[in-house]
């Protein structure tokens, strides 16, 4: 089993959080890659350099000044994570999509919005990445890709976890796992009892309709959704604090699945 | 042959030269490393951010604020550099010293300055990046060091250069070129004909004693020398428009080595 963990912004800006993270996911069995976001750590770094962070519904609009910033942003905060795992006996190797043409985009054309150096995946070198497992080595993945043409470009997370994902359960069982600031899926944020065990796609589509599911996380189950299609293994959600109960006894989280065991 | 090719500001802070560099490095036979510097990016970055960059006897002193932005300035160049082979057909790898524990260093103590993060040398993990290179990988190494305890630290790239061909030394014969702002060593900056084609460590010392050799040049020298008695075939110092002519005609530069081949 191939355990692909993607961090965003609530782990890696809480450093007793992230600690506890790197130490549970040394611990994790079998094969191991971890994904990161960094969009806050971006943020931070435009704002101290003068330069104006803007959005468009949730999704960052890269202009040539804010590439530079989420490349330094990105590329300094994975070599931190390497080092991180280093220190827990993990050979981790730091990977953006440029090295060996590991992730290949091109550049979002045709929305309604200019998202500037925002790059959309074409490919994933699966093959290498494998090699890199097989060879022992843990991929530190950041959210910088390239178009094979010089240009880096910025990509989200999220997707590349999902992508990633769905390129490797061509070589083996890929469980791909999503830190969340919840417990996991909720009927009620506020209400603990109304966690959401098990998604599939008949009551992801009923939750969207009764407006439980929606904005940022209908992109993100939808990813969660293709990357099960191509044979991922499972997707989850869950808090940091569920790592290392993943494949263990008091698990709590979010298992996506294309539908339930008991569905027939 | 594996030819590493060790480039700093005077090719990186000139786009025009920097593609030469990069097409001709691309044309290269062989086995191939970029080691660069970027120092004059790290120091760029910090006047932008408000921190002061400090300097002894022509070594940065990395404080914490520092080690922040050359982590920053010198591994997002290095996907910057990554993604520019890359589009010139070359199978690169960025690495820094935490990835798969490539270049441990301890942080330097004991000299009469505090250094802060700054990285010497402990070991360098040959067997991997000579791995990397037999798999057709072209590894892009930045300045940035680990010491296995999650630390980044900050060393000095003409180093990294001198102990990565000294280790690989073990594996492969191994040329090490610097690439210089001049033709090479000159008697007279001012004057071409002074070209030293050759340098052998009695001349090193001689020229010394003139005062023709000094300052940044010595520890230069010193490091290219340890690496010749370590295995290295040849050192090489040239301009940035003799990449191309390294193994081919019309070659201009200076070769360091350990004797004359006339000399007995």
């Amino acid at each position: 089993m191939l355990t692909i963990l993607k961090i965003g912004g609530n782990v890696l800006n809480k450093p007793e959080i992230l600690s506890q993270v790197l130490d549970d996911f040394a611990a994790l069995p079998g094969m191991k890659a971890l994904v990161h976001g960094g969009g806050r750590a971006a943020s931070s770094l435009a704002k101290r350099l003068g330069i104006e962070a803007r959005m468009h519904q949730g999704r960052r609009i890269t202009d040539e000044a804010m590439l530079e910033v989420v490349t330094l942003a990105y590329c300094g905060l994975n070599q931190q994570l390497v080092a991180g795992l280093q220190a827990r006996g993990c050979q981790a190797i730091g990977l953006s999509g440029a090295d060996f043409d590991a992730i290949r985009a091109h550049k979002r054309e045709g929305w309604e919005v200019d998202y500037g150096y925002a790059g959309d995946i074409d490919a994933v070198n699966g093959k290498r990445i494998f090699s890199l497992l097989e060879q022992g080595l843990i991929p530190v993945c950041s959210p910088i890709t390239h178009d094979g043409s010089g240009q880096l470009l910025n990509t989200n997370a999220d997707t590349i976890g999902a992508t990633v994902a769905a390129e490797l359960a061509k070589f083996t069982a890929v469980s791909l796992v999503y830190l969340f600031e919840l417990p996991g899926l909720m009927e009620d944020p506020s209400d603990a009892s109304t966690l959401i065990t098990d998604l599939d796609q008949d009551s992801f589509l009923s939750y969207q309709q009764q407006g439980i599911i929606k904005d940022g996380m209908i992109p993100k189950l939808n990813n969660a959704f293709d990357a099960l299609k191509a044979g991922v293994k499972q997707v989850v959600l869950c808090a940091p604090d569920h790592v290392r109960t993943l494949y263990g006894e008091g698990f709590v989280g979010t298992r996506v699945v294309m539908e339930r065991v008991d569905a027939d």
